[in-house]
C-alpha cells in the first residue's frame, strides 16, 4: 500500500486543533507523512488532545519555512483549491487524485491552504494539479481537516482497489436453494396445520410469502432457526387437534 | 436531490464541538436534517463555532429522548458501526449506503453513536444495515463529525450521479418503524408461548430474528401477514395449553 510515502502539506494553519484532526485523519487512513508550513501555533495541547492518539504523526511533523521547503523532491504535488480560478488549470476529483497519487506509488504531495484564505496564486503555481472537493454551492468551504480526511479516504480506497477483498464467511454460508425449498414446504404445511392457509387455494399467499423471504437472502443458520419456530407451532396445532377432537 | 430528507442522528455525543462539526460537514454536501439523541450539552457556544456558518443546522435539530423516537417512521435506518459483530449483518461501504439511500428517494436515517463507545446492540438492533468507512486496522476509530463528513460527501456524489430513483409504491407502503415494533413484540410473545423462547432470555434468538427481519425492508401488508400467522399460532398454542390441563 503507497500510502506511507503520500505528504499532506497544512500552510499557515490558524487553529492547532485542525492540525490535531488533521493528524487523526491521515492515521485513520494509513497515512502518516506531515508538514506544517510556519503554523500558527505548534506544538500545542489542543493539537495532541484533538490527534486522539496519532501523536506519533504530530511528533514527526516537519515544521518548514515555505511551501518550497515542504515539496522539496516530489514530482507530483497537487493543490487543494475551492475557489474557482480564472486560469485554467487540470482540476481532479478526490477520486481522481487519489488513482493518480496510487499510479504514482505514492510519490506525492496534496497541499492544503489556510482556513479562511486558502493557497495564494503564488503557492498554486507550484502544484500541478488542483483538488476540488464537490461541495454545496451555497456552503463550499470545509473544515481543513475534514478536506485532509476525504482526500485520505479516496486515496485509502484506491490503495485497496488493487487489493483482492476478503472471502465471503464462510463460517455463516447462505442457504443452499435446496434448504430454502424445504423450507417453504416446512411454511406452508404448518400454515395448513394452523388453518391459516387454505390448502385449496395456498398460490397467492404462499407467492407473497417468498417473495418476502427471497429478498432477505437467508443464511442457513437463519433457515434452521426459522424451521424451528414452524416445528414447535405444529407441536401446538397438534395438540390443538387432539383438544377439538 | 433527495439529500434533504435524509436525517444524521447523533446518540449521546459528548463534545459539543463535534456537534458544530458534525452540522458543518452535513451543510457542506447539503444535508439538513439533524437529530440529537441524549447531546451532553446543548446548545453550546463551542459548536456553534465548530459550526462555521452551518447555525441553521443547529437551529433546527431536533432533541430526541431515544433512538426509537428519532427514527420513527423512517424505513431505512443504517447504523455506522466500527466493530466486527460476530452475528452475520448486512454491512455497507460508505458508497453502497449512498447507493441505498439515494435509490430510496433519500427516506432514510444514518445512525452515528458516542464518542468512546458507539451504539449499542440494542441501538443496533433498529438499524437494518450496518455502516463500515474503511480504516487503518491499527487506528480504527474516527472522529464522529468525521464520519458523518465520508457519509455525507458520499452521499453527495451519489445524489450526483443523479441514479434513477425507485418509484414510491404508495399501494404498499413500507411498515413504519412503530408497526415493525409491534410485530416484533408479537413475535416475542408467541415464541414465548410456544415454548420455542426462554423469557428469561431472550435477547439472542430476538436479535438475530431482528436483524433477519430488518433486512428484508417490510412492507405493511406483510406486517399483517406475518401477524396473522402469529396470532394463528397463538390459537393453537392456547389450545395446547388447555389440553395439558
Amino acid at each position: 500500500v503507497p500510502l506511507e510515502t503520500v505528504k499532506i502539506v497544512l500552510v499557515e494553519t490558524s487553529h492547532p486543533g485542525n492540525i490535531g484532526a488533521t493528524a487523526r485523519a491521515m492515521k485513520n487512513m494509513g497515512l502518516c507523512r506531515l508538514s506544517l508550513v510556519r503554523p500558527n501555533q505548534f506544538p500545542s495541547s489542543e493539537a495532541t488532545a484533538r490527534a486522539s492518539g496519532a501523536d506519533d504523526v504530530l511528533y514527526r511533523a516537519e515544521i518548514c519555512a515555505d511551501l518550497p521547503q515542504a515539496i522539496a523532491g516530489i514530482p507530483l504535488v497537487i493543490g487543494a483549491s475551492a475557489r474557482d480560478r480564472s486560469i485554467p488549470w487540470p482540476v481532479l476529483t478526490p477520486a481522481e487524485c487519489a488513482r493518480k497519487i496510487v499510479a504514482n506509488s505514492g510519490q506525492a504531495a496534496i497541499v492544503f491552504g489556510r482556513e479562511h484564505s486558502g493557497l495564494t496564486n503564488e503557492e498554486l503555481d507550484l502544484c500541478g494539479y488542483l483538488l476540488r472537493i464537490p461541495t454545496n454551492p451555497h456552503f463550499a468551504s470545509l473544515n481543513v481537516a475534514a478536506a485532509v480526511q476525504l482526500a485520505a479516504y479516496e486515496l485509502r480506497l484506491a490503495a485497496l482497489a488493487g487489493i483482492p477483498t476478503q472471502p465471503v464467511r464462510t463460517a455463516d454460508p447462505p442457504a443452499l436453494a435446496q434448504e430454502l425449498a424445504h423450507f417453504y414446504a416446512h411454511l406452508e404445511q404448518t400454515l395448513v396445520e394452523l388453518d391459516f392457509l387454505n390448502p385449496q387455494k395456498p398460490k397467492k399467499l404462499m407467492r407473497r410469502l417468498h417473495r418476502l423471504f427471497n429478498r432477505v437472502e437467508l443464511r442457513a443458520s437463519e433457515v434452521a432457526i426459522l424451521r424451528g419456530m414452524l416445528t414447535a407451532a405444529q407441536r401446538a396445532a397438534e395438540q390443538k387437534i387432539r383438544a377439538d377432537e
